[in-house]
């Protein structure tokens, strides 16, 4: 799900800033929906969905330079597709991973040191799994607003990045901190991540 | 919810690593209960409620040493509570809020800057509303484990400090990016909040 930092850097560079707040939707048996033009729809109620986890200034490349300011990555999946997870450790087809990235914000009311999120939405992407449509099955858009958005290309890094260090089926639930263990106690960690990271399976 | 720092850190370093593995419970309709004794029992199902927020090593004391580690705090609501707040601006009797502590792990899996959170539950407090219980309404709980937790002491800082300053009815809702939008439109942030950061209402 989340991106190597240049793609991620290079996408949130454009996003326009997403105040709009999002009304809410229920969350139960959502699936992704296109366009006639295949373009994503935003996944509205996303917020309803189960959390995974957060990352802050995350950077899969040591020589990045920081981008002057701090950066939340939240992370969350539509509830059938966790339930799934939770089950079987795997997921179904119809998974939507969404990573929703906040600015951190520093002193502000009562807080005097570390960060918080700001109101601020300032970009979106969205991890699908839909077998039928997509050649490897997953795909990624990146959202400029809150209407639609384009897959983002096959050649770029997010998809060779995701099925090389992927912890289960090229995501990245190795920052995941609740399905990390279900994904072992399951039996499906990837053969790329157990070789990597030398965690055993079944345990 | 979030306490102030100093007590959050006394609590944490008397916390036993949570890392049992917690079973899944259907979200809807939970309320708080409670044992004989008073104690509150763990809410078991918590990380399929709704998320609000996650905060990076925040301090509330500018003074304070900093632990030598990294700490995400990921904060959750019963999802009745959420629906009401979004209606409202305001929390609803039985509203729960759960402060989930996690560590920061640096360089790990193609990781190589900043943090994600660990696989182990570091802490856990809940915020409970309560009526007809508590004298003040509201009232904190921390767990040692996944079983039960006695209640602060109403002498404790975080029930001034969150009296003080929190936007919204004691509770710190300036830190919940989502939720700060509806409570300004609705006309719910608290006074003290408004005087502190000259925050209008109705915006």
């Amino acid at each position: 799900m989340l991106t190597s930092a240049k793609t991620a850097l290079l996408s949130f560079a454009v996003l326009l800033p997403l105040a709009v707040f999002l009304p809410r939707m229920p969350a139960a048996g959502v699936s992704p929906e296109y366009t006639a033009k295949g373009e994503l729809q935003f996944p509205t109620g996303y917020r309803d969905w189960v959390y995974l986890s957060t990352g802050y200034d995350m950077s899969y490349n040591p020589a990045l330079q920081s981008p002057g300011h701090h950066m939340f990555d939240n992370v969350f999946v539509n509830p059938d597709a966790y339930k799934s997870f939770v089950e079987k450790g795997t997921w179904p087809d119809k998974t939507m991973l969404v990573l929703e990235v906040r600015g951190g914000e520093g002193k502000g009311s009562i807080n005097q040191k570390g960060s918080y999120q700001g109101t601020e939405l300032m970009g979106l992407e969205v991890h699908v799994k839909d077998e039928a449509r997509f050649p490897g099955k997953w795909a990624f858009f990146s959202f400029d607003d809150t209407k639609t958005a384009k897959m983002i290309p096959l050649t770029a890094d997010c998809y060779s990045c995701h099925a090389a260090h992927g912890a289960v089926d090229t995501t990245f639930v190795q920052f995941y901190p609740t399905l990390l263990p279900i994904a072992r106690a399951k039996g499906t960690l990837s053969k790329a991540y157990q070789k990597e990271t030398g965690a055993p399976q079944g345990q």
